[in-house]
């Protein structure tokens, strides 16, 4: 089924423990476009960049099968930069450059080729935007939505009003805590979800992830990457993996919805192995489904004998 | 299977957001001979305690079945006393006052009708002590051993030599990597395995718990409780599930290794729901197999269609 991504196309700089780098693809419509290609054909990108954008990044966009008709080149600027520094442990970055350049008055504009999009992604930017997106497309079958904590705290009641638009949102522990104001994480599901959403995804990093819906909880293991090298889009690639899987298969139910989870986290297992989105450069399908398998391997509970 | 069980049996003063309780039965033989009680029935539990230790405490222990011929009785002093706070999230605890007591000079003799056992958990006790305990053993099955960041610390050769002599060792993530002193979990795993046990378990709380053999890694899901009262003696709860449940199938495969994670994680997720062991006077066996079935439902991972 047709799937619509809108969010950031940027570039980021990078440093980790391992090396940096200083300009590299990056955003959330980006990574989120780029790991849904593994699964669906039908990808539309809705978003904008600046004059300093190169073919390069257009041509691999455009070798994922994503259609750019709906991305946006604004010569006025340039394209939205962000520079971050990881900590030793990975687990924290300091943010070290935002310069939002063009992306600073994006109005997402989408297409008439798009407005029937059955599934769409909303990548993290102002709620309010998030529910223009959603004003434009005729009655979608699954909307996911991202967030982060610069939105619940500066935003929060455009937020809440997009939250009721959405079937699914994604984001993290911290983030969940913050938006429920509740520290114990199930009581601050329990919450989210009476916001709005039918389905509320915790990513919980290398910890893995929780999904929550009425059929209850199911809990997704991390992949144990022995060498995580960047974690600039993980949690993009979670949500590419997943709203691919379910665009592919349009299948909504609750055992699906599982399979879905598991794909988000093999696409956030590959998309740390290498500096932002360049693992996608090699990965193959078959890599793919073959860690859909580890995870399996790695998190099943033998029947009582 | 016999099962030998030696660590402290103490007093616990504990305060959580929820409330707070002078004096409860504690203590890491305490914890882990209860929940293995659930499954296996020839349980001896090594350890001291001082003139104040009540007979109501003797009664409840006995009750589960557990062999107190080991328990010495030191009339010259009290019982070891650990009072502790924890903070708002429950990840987090300061300990208040500690009064060591009769613990102090703790010597581990093993009664002659226990030398035999071929299951033994060694509790955090000081590593030398652990040694001692393994010495007048005839050659056990399977010895598991706990140890804290205290002994990592102050005691790290003599932690090193009990290394060697068992086949299982359960931490938690922190002591993990300051025992590997290496802050990446996965290559903190292979180092410890270096260190001579063929097996080992990394806690990882509110996450659940890793399993590394040199059949890989089995990564264990935590239950999601909802209202977690006080997390006093989890840990140790969880080593009692594990290797009661390995004792009682007296099989070590790769498959029933995996089962015992689960026990170990289902009492686990029983301890934390009362104050200090209180929830064990009324969880019935039926409850604790109901709990190893939801842990399946929690996270099994369907196979693609």
């Amino acid at each position: 089924m047709s799937l619509l991504v809108v969010g950031s196309v940027a570039y980021d700089g990078i440093e980790t423990p391992f090396g940096s780098i200083d300009r590299i693809l990056g955003g959330s419509a980006t990574y989120i476009s780029i790991t849904s290609s593994y699964f669906t054909e039908s990808i539309n990108l809705v978003g904008v960049v600046g004059k300093d954008f190169r073919d390069e990044e257009i041509e691999f966009l455009k070798s994922r099968n994503i259609d750019l008709t709906g991305l946006q080149i604004d010569k006025s600027g340039d394209t939205f930069f962000w520079k971050g520094k990881y900590h030793f442990d990975l687990n924290n970055r300091d943010t070290l450059d935002t310069q939002l350049n063009v992306f600073e008055h994006f109005d997402p504009i989408i297409p008439e080729d798009y407005k029937n999009a059955r599934y769409v992604a909303l990548g993290n930017i102002e709620p309010g935007l998030q529910s223009k997106v959603l004003e434009q497309i005729d009655n979608p079958d699954f909307v996911v939505m991202d967030t982060m904590n610069f939105w619940i705290e500066g935003a929060l009641e455009s937020l809440k009003k997009t939250l009721k638009r959405v079937n699914m949102l994604v984001i993290n522990d911290s983030e969940a805590r913050e938006l429920a104001d509740e520290p114990n994480l199930m009581k601050a599901a329990e919450i989210v979800l009476g916001m709005g959403p039918e389905a509320l995804i915790i990513k919980k990093g290398e910890h893995g992830a929780l999904l929550f819906t009425q059929d209850g909880i199911f809990s997704a293991p991390a992949y144990p990457v022995v060498d995580i090298f960047d974690p600039t889009g993980a949690g993009d690639s979670f949500l590419g993996g997943l709203l691919g899987w379910l665009a592919y298969t349009d299948d909504r139910s609750a055992e699906n919805m599982r399979r879905a989870v598991i794909f988000g986290s093999v696409m956030a297992s590959f998309c740390v192995e290498k500096f932002g989105p360049d693992r996608f450069k090699t990965l193959t399908e078959k890599e793919v489904f073959e860690r859909y398998r580890a995870f399996i391997s790695l998190s099943q509970i033998p029947e009582l004998g």
